[in-house]
């Protein structure tokens, strides 16, 4: 992986500072290629040759280390997912989630969107599918912590189902925008937390059977 | 559109007993070969050629009637605009939710399922997008009857917003199943209709300024 191309025409690579620097900056001009053919251009004309010309990167570094699109494609969802995101603390459940719908709600209605030009490649494989997939499951363990925080302040029961009450939240922002495709409304993301909110606080989320009703 | 094509080798149509049976009967073939290839082979490999030879229809017909690919997806979502639906009347708010939820999980689940694969070409182009749209809007207004009946049972709030309670309840469906692909829960068709229940009962999706709150 850390040796030159065997062709290769680019000057010996300077030792870095870091190991892998080399490796990592190949590696983000390549997906950045990626991204910008997606949006530009969309999957149907995307080629392991056209990422390569346009990241400035030698062909045979592009194969041996991505072996195909679809290889391609599910780094890009790795990268997306590696990102240190962290979802904001404003002190309250549905300030919380409304700060989180608002962040979904920019990166699905920014022109263009790579969130949703990710989730119109997810329809192209089952490789792909299953990459969004993942990277899906990362952020809402990530967003679990809103959640916590909301029993911790005694706002929500114990027994809460953070996950169904993340997906009551969110759902309505993923399916107006990006599957009915109604024009964006700066109301939705405050209305989607809130209506959840209230669902919360109403028990929509708790789970039946507490194991322990004493926690 | 009613007459045969020119070269023609069927024999001349007997008359039918209302206008338009054989235009019917070939529209039907061909959407039916159309919905056949969708599922079995997806769209990558759909071709107006492919479509004529399954539907037993001459090449010709499907070219004149259709144009191309575009056009032959668009009447397929049309088509599915036309059936004659109507929601069940459970008698209850959360009853009606829970069944139109129901219908939803089961044509996501479905295998082969004809709901996701047009999702999925909703993806491939603008045209097919806004065929998708204009179905889904359709359904939409069809069900605001279960908000309507709700709100004549006493159940809602006149000012109600129809349209953003069918979202906080359907959309989780379509998250969970099409985006998210995590597997089908039995129990997710009643709880995201409960949880929208609750959420409309405080008052989540009512209009905050009636303009006349004596109605």
């Amino acid at each position: 992986m850390s040796s030159p191309p065997p062709q290769g025409d680019e000057p010996r690579p300077v030792p870095q500072p870091r190991p892998g620097g080399r490796t990592a900056r190949i590696r983000a001009q390549v997906l950045d290629a990626v991204r910008a053919e997606l949006i530009e251009h969309g999957y149907d004309t995307l080629t392991m040759d056209t990422v390569a010309a346009r990241a400035g990167v030698h062909r045979a570094t592009v194969y041996r280390r991505w072996r195909d699109l679809g290889g391609l494609i599910t780094d890009l969802f790795t990268a997306a997912g590696d990102l240190d995101w962290h979802p904001r603390d404003t002190g309250s459940l549905r300030g919380d989630l409304t700060a989180l719908n608002q962040e979904i709600q920019d990166s699905l209605i920014e022109e263009p969107s790579i969130a949703v030009a990710l989730i119109a490649v997810s329809f192209r494989s089952e490789e792909t599918a299953q990459a969004l997939h993942r990277l899906w499951e990362d952020r809402y363990i990530q967003s679990e912590i809103i959640i916590q925080r909301a029993i911790q302040r005694g706002e929500l029961p114990p027994h809460t189902d953070a996950r169904a009450l993340l997906i009551a939240a969110t759902a309505p922002l993923y399916h107006q925008l990006v599957l009915l495709r109604t024009p964006p409304d700066p109301h939705l993301p405050h209305h989607a937390a809130a209506s959840a909110t209230l669902a919360a606080h109403a028990g929509a989320f708790t789970n039946p059977y507490p194991t322990d009703s004493t926690l």
